[in-house]
């Protein structure tokens, strides 16, 4: 069933019971083990924005994600592929996840035409002209050579878009896939299938079905972390990952960043993840702290002789003060970012850790409460002022 | 002679001779021992721009300079001498020098006024009114505790001033420097004083036999690395520091930051120095090298696996490309900004390593031609076309 076993998935917890289907697991990579549950910081044009591989090792990342989008117009993949591929470009020797270009091609490009065939679109950059299919995509991130490459997909916004739109957008995806599939060829580099569906739950399930019948080597769940409520979120989680019940496979929900939206998928079942929110948010001075979160930028830290959080051991809390940082970023400093971004993503890593540690024992049920109150009921969102 | 001893000087090699003034010392500082020749790296902001203390570490750095200015508007000296002084306050535990804010009052803050007894001026943050005078200055630099302070100066442009405003200024400079001695208090923190004189011999003369007549701690060459031509710093260098011979302290001259024009002034007999020139152009994406530079805009870098530097230890060589780093310039990411900072303090710490050595050896008059090769012929300052 799995197409190129270059991904293989071990369930280390039993069976999902009525109480959770939260598990833990461990997949292994071409360049690694990713522990899961596990969150993957987003690098989007080959760095983690203000962070180089130290960091980000220290920080405790063990897979990163690349944007096929974005490399594929600069410095463009061929230029990778001459230069040995991303990991060596990017000085990361650990796995990565390259996401399939859809996403983007839709989000950020301009005056995109989609149609049956594939996408064509102008470049945010500069305006030339480009055009993505399957097998294009699948071309590009077999030069990137990540160790996980992402078949081509049509996401639309869940929630505001009508039947007939996600029908067409998920029909289109299927076909996709099946070409995504029959393109891949390196046998060193895994393939994710994408499900999508929308909100629609006939639609989710026949997607999951179809997906999951395809020799993929992980099913990532595509088309939520979009404008739906987390109950509608849920419910679609609800529809899709029964169907997935006794498949070996990794599952992978695309684009969640608050750490109380991945509990609550954890729950669901699913095992990966990945997000701008907490880089995006550092960078803006949001910093997240268990139970909530400080706005650095709030004149009350201007005197603040404390660190961010005090038992954390990242690189800006187990040296400076909050009032410290709360000076770089009124100067614009650039250490200011990248002191920020260390700190959400330790907090996001721990927090995954905690979450592996709690179905290690065996108390993921029991602990829920105090796991929901550390990721801050919610609060650690964008704030509705915040740029995106 | 010495105010308060806590800037001990200890002069290594044998008296200056007809080759060369150029010598071998050792700066003990009260957090902790600078071998001289010495660069100061700038940290305007309490921050040396885009590195946290690990960094400047890794890249040699034995002494930071911050600004008196910067950090008396902004987050202000009264608020880190609260949040335990300025070591404690950036995490950085070695030496620290603040200048006087002469410079910076002159040449950054808007509508400044200069009378006799001190300046003043508009914040270039907010354009509110405030007034540095010599005493002022101090209670600055004490707030802030830096291991060496500066006394209050009025620095003016060496070429462009003519006789009577350099003489007006180099006046003030020494009453000022005078009640700078008188206002000090801190045991624990050196003074310098400040000889001006700009490029007219008798005043450039006057003005360093008294201020050698001071007890500061050290004495710093001010006036110059402005818009005078290297011959005509030589030659107030020439006049200043015959003067100072068997004269225990250190000589530092302020605001030189290209290793050729270092390298001349070594050889005339300064021993330490400070310039934002390795850092400001490592961020325009100018990168030092043995014998010249790279400008890594450059289209030809794009394709280049090359490290920038081969034999260098810094942290942008030892794990990326050229073209890695073009790509990072290219999409403005944040991580070129460190890696460039790193790589030139990297060359320019090495580079005064290497006079260092040659001092040790006894071939430094000898070993000035591939010094001279390695500082890259003068190429190494900012391009005409480069932003301030």
């Amino acid at each position: 069933m799995i197409a190129t076993g270059v991904a293989r998935f071990e369930i280390l917890t039993p069976p999902a019971d009525a109480a959770s289907r939260a598990r833990l697991g461990r997949l292994h990579l071409p360049s690694g083990v990713v522990e899961t549950p596990q969150f993957m910081p987003v690098g989007t044009n080959a760095t983690v924005r203000s962070l180089d591989p130290d960091d980000l090792r220290e920080v405790g990342a063990s897979i990163v994600l690349a944007n096929t989008y974005h490399l594929y117009l600069r410095p463009g993949h061929e230029r990778i592929a001459r230069l040995g591929g991303l990991h060596r470009f990017m000085g990361w020797e650990r796995p990565i996840l390259t996401d399939s270009g859809g996403f983007q091609v839709v989000s950020l490009a301009d005056r995109r035409v989609v149609d049956d065939d594939g996408v064509t679109f102008r470049s945010h950059l500069d305006g030339s002209v480009h055009r993505f299919d399957p097998e294009h995509a699948i071309r590009v991130q077999e030069a990137l050579g990540a160790d996980v490459a992402v078949a081509f997909d049509q996401p639309v916004p869940p929630r505001s878009s009508g039947r007939a739109v996600v029908a067409q957008a998920t029909e289109r995806t299927h076909r996709w896939a099946e070409r995504s599939l029959a393109a891949h060829r390196r046998p060193d580099q895994a393939l994710f299938g994408i499900v999508q569906g929308g909100l629609e739950p006939d639609l989710r399930a026949a997607s999951t079905r179809l997906i999951a019948g395809l020799p993929f080597d992980g099913i990532a769940i595509g088309g939520l972390a979009g404008d739906e409520t987390p109950e509608q979120r849920a419910a679609a989680l609800d529809v899709a990952v029964p169907l997935l019940d006794g498949d070996p496979r990794v599952r992978y929900l695309m684009g969640l960043g608050s750490p109380l939206d991945i509990l609550d998928a954890v729950d669901r079942g699913v095992d990966l993840f990945d997000s701008v929110l907490p880089t995006r948010v550092a960078r803006n001075g949001q910093l997240w702290i268990p139970g909530g979160r400080l706005n650095i930028r709030n004149a009350r830290f201007a005197d603040d002789p404390e660190p961010v959080q005090v038992d954390c051991p990242c690189r800006l809390c187990r040296t400076f003060s909050r009032a410290y940082l709360a000076h770089l970023f009124r100067a614009q400093e650039l250490l200011a970012y990248r002191l920020a971004t260390c700190h959400n993503l330790t907090f996001s890593l721990d927090f995954m850790a905690r979450i592996r540690m709690a179905l290690r024992a065996g108390t993921f049920p029991a602990d829920r409460p105090g796991l929901r109150a550390r990721a801050g009921g919610g609060a650690l969102g964008l704030d509705a002022g915040d740029p995106a």
